[in-house]
């Protein structure tokens, strides 16, 4: 199958001018990436680092399908109730892999494969026009959170449960789909009382590294995407992302260079910017994974380091238009990976009109298409020219196999990156006490009311 | 009216312990601020920033009014055309004034106002399903460009007057609307030579300050967004921000806090997090404003500066699931400014169940909006008490008026950054080159085809 490719050429000092990774840093990141290639083998073989295992877990992806192709007939809608990784890897499939409008096609135009929405927050603002518009008798709530403590999907679930009840009474339990822990947490034990179908979680898979488990197969299943062409594609870039010699291992080259960037040229805002629309929400789930891993107050050998890039996610051609001038003109203080894509499918054509008119005459003949990639040669060329690093990782197509490959590189990146940063990607200590402070404003027993300290009357601006 | 707050008590050291900004920079900032506005008033009496007329502009009004109730009525469907500053404020109108989920609502449920599209890319796996599934004989375009001959919206034109021609003929005339330069420029000869109704694009008001213009009001007219009111909160901003006392001018405030964060405290980073939906077109919105007005090489006194803070868009409480344990444990290189909502409208209730379920019992009797403002107070709260610098924009509500407030304000601001950062915020030479580079792709003429350098083959990984 096609693989996707990185080109990092005008991440490196020679294309920049002189900025850049100077190609001696590189060397010596080749040299010792022997050493992060042997630690990260350890943890793997050691249970550590779980999400590795999910391309081959055929158990579950069998259970998917059984459900997929039997109760899940019934539905038109799903709804999934979630936060965090428990939403954006699913997000990030349905508009990589489903037409764009999906929720708005008619039936035929699905395939008669249902709708699907991601309620990733709880502004009533938001939830209570949907839940007026859908049609509940027919939708499905996937209800996903591995330990069923996370305030905003429980609160979800508790309005979703009662509004089910008020119309089916004990029904209800049949429009509801737990992924969960397998053994433990709260929505595990209300699924053995209500008698609620789960999916597992595997216990040492983390939300941000969970799209490939049940979590993101369940739903992306369920609208007619090819799990096992994406988990085939995962499986490929993990074999090809074995090897100790960096630069035959796409995970971990971008992670070296993007570690590079920030600890040798300043670069610490890590932008990735699609030439696409269905790959945006790719960029925006690379924010979670990347941000959350590695943000960091304390490293691994327990020095206090405040480390961590700051992803951002943008688009092509749009942000052309929004964010290109800083990136061209503003500090150097970025690097930008485009994503690009080989072969982006049916284009459409622009015809001729006003031949005279010097301002369209030119785009006639051409596509949207080749417009969009003729930008995003000319943009990264541009970049390049002022001295700014970026990359490519150029996908064959948009495809289950495809982005199966993206995601699982991005995902063994971030591995390695944790590793070059010293600290542990897969914890997040860093949130724990906005929680505590939350339960404690929301009067959770055993959380007593906090005390916030109040504004300075000083320094609020009212109009007064 | 009510009026928006800014409260900047964490912006400042004292509530960070130390971290933040020193009382006598504000104090110093403070002192100066008199110039600054001096200096403004000189360019605003001059002409010279055009956009702060708008609120003011009566007879635009009344024509957008006149269509929006005369031929306006004809369509179902409104589809912008427009990339950049032509897209990004009618989006946040929409988003932040039409109901979730607008175009998914029966027309009964939008008061049978139309649909609203934004074209602002030109992917063709996005055009090509949106416009297989509109009914286009009762679409209306508005083609959003100031000069005419920005190439992605005039190919978007091309491929629609093309479709429209072939199933109207001549009709597709009436089907077109160009809002643009009032005289000069490539749509404003086609408008005149085809007979294409038009609106105008005030000359000295640039794409990224023209959502108040018939640029933003034309659609948000259309779909029934008060646009009196808007301008009324504008208005209200405008004259709240001619003081020269610092710290009873909130776009002065803000432009000034961010402006010491950059330079005195290396937070370069400033991320706009409303908590709700509703409001992060306008984090989104602002992203183009604030990176494009600040990000420059060249500063107005001539030496070379590469300047620009790097604006973020992130939404409550969903990035607490993704970006928060970064704001909270990375690098001290980021401002956080929270968009709050004092009223924010009618609550969900979140029903009681499970009362011996710890992780589900406390949240009964609560509602999802309370829920979600728990979350905003206790991260802003845990950002203060970790040392992140972050400030507090509350709107009275989200309406018209506000949505007025909140838009001047943060275009007022951005002309005092610039004269802060020494830089001229109306202009964008950086993405000249691209531009150019594109030209030369496209084979456009009196632009030679470019010498793109090639990609260095050690530096590509591909698998091979």
């Amino acid at each position: 199958m096609a693989r996707l490719v990185l080109d990092y050429t005008a991440m490196m000092a020679p294309r920049l001018g002189g900025r850049g990774i100077r190609p001696e840093d590189l060397d010596a990141a080749t040299a010792g990436f022997a050493a992060v290639q042997h630690d990260v083998d350890a943890r793997r073989a050691a249970g550590r680092l779980a999400f590795f295992d999910l391309p081959r877990e055929r158990e579950v992806v069998d259970r998917i399908r059984a459900f997929a192709d039997g109760l899940g007939q019934a539905f038109d809608t799903i709804v999934v109730l979630g936060i965090g990784g428990s939403a954006l890897g699913t997000t990030a499939l349905r508009h990589a892999l489903c037409t764009s409008g999906w929720n708005e096609l008619h039936e035929d135009d699905r395939d008669y494969f249902p709708r699907l929405y991601v309620l990733d927050n709880i502004d009533p603002a938001t939830i209570t026009p949907l839940l007026d518009r859908l049609d509940l008798n027919r939708t499905l709530f996937n209800v996903v959170s591995k330990s069923g403590t996370t305030a905003e999907t429980m609160a979800q679930f508790l309005v979703l449960r009662d509004r089910m009840r008020a119309s089916l009474g004990d029904g209800w339990r049949g429009h509801f789909l737990f992924t969960t822990d397998p053994e433990k947490g709260v929505l595990r034990a209300l699924a053995d009382a209500e008698g609620v179908p789960t999916l597992p979680i595997p216990p040492g898979v983390g939300g941000r590294f969970s799209v490939l488990s049940a979590v993101g197969l369940l739903p992306a299943a369920l609208v007619g995407i090819d799990i096992d062409g994406l988990l085939a594609g995962a499986a490929e870039m993990d074999e090809r992302c074995r090897t100790p010699e960096l630069t035959r291992n796409p995970a971990a080259l971008f992670a070296v260079l993007q570690h590079l960037a920030d600890t040798k040229a300043d670069a610490r805002i890590h932008v990735m910017m699609p030439y696409s629309d269905r790959l945006y929400a790719c960029a925006d789930w690379f924010r979670q994974l990347w941000a959350e891993s590695l943000g960091k107050r304390t490293a691994l050998d327990g020095r206090e380091v405040f480390v961590g890039p700051t992803p951002v996610a943008a688009i092509g051609a749009t942000d052309q238009h929004s964010q290109v001038q800083l990136y061209i003109e503003g500090p150097f203080d970025k690097t930008i990976t485009f994503l690009a894509v080989r072969d982006p499918g049916p284009d459409l054509a622009i015809p001729a009109a006003y031949p005279d008119v010097d301002a369209l005459a030119y785009l006639a003949g051409h596509g949207l298409g080749e417009l969009l990639e003729a930008e995003r040669v000319a943009t990264a060329a541009a970049l390049a020219d002022a001295g700014r690093m970026n990359m490519t990782i150029e996908l064959p197509a948009i495809d289950e196999h495809a982005i199966g490959q993206l995601l699982m590189m991005l995902q063994i990146a971030t591995v390695y990156a944790g590793a070059l940063y010293g600290v542990d990607p897969l914890d997040q200590p860093g949130v724990e006490h906005g929680k505590r402070l939350t339960y404690g404003l929301m009067g959770r027993p055993g959380h007593a009311r906090p005390e916030i300290r109040p504004s300075d009357p000083a320094r609020i601006c009212d109009g007064t």
